[in-house]
């Protein structure tokens, strides 16, 4: 079983690595683009058959490790 | 208009970033991670209405700027 985990910075927090990453493309005359954000996506691949026990042990990872929830907020997909 | 693009390492390339999470969640108990792989979510937002020409686009900020071909593989989902 996966759990695909994306961790993304929360609304209002700045992301300079975004930033960064608008200009550059700006800059290589890519005019459509008005805004990028960027986050973490991490694929666990679990050992578990039970989906809503995966979810629960995915959703304390993010909480004790995989996230920062002061400024991240995360989604957890199992697949 | 936003694309969604995943960069992520190809298989068999190692994941030193990943290999640290897994052992760092192996070593706080939870048993069931076989692996773990790491990697980015970029969400560009596009002043574009033609889909298919935002997916266009967005691959060749791919191809040239965004993922390292040689070792990255990237989806674009465009909502």
């Amino acid at each position: 079983m996966k759990a695909i985990v994306n961790v993304y910075l929360k609304e209002g927090v700045l992301d300079p690595q975004g930033k960064a990453t608008r200009h550059a493309l700006e800059s290589m005359n890519f005019k459509s683009v008005q805004n990028v954000r960027i986050g973490k996506q991490i694929i666990i691949t679990l050992d578990s058959e039970d989906r809503e026990a995966a979810e629960k042990e995915v959703k304390e990872m993010c909480e004790t490790l995989l996230a920062n929830t002061v400024i991240e907020d995360y989604t957890i997909e199992i697949v």
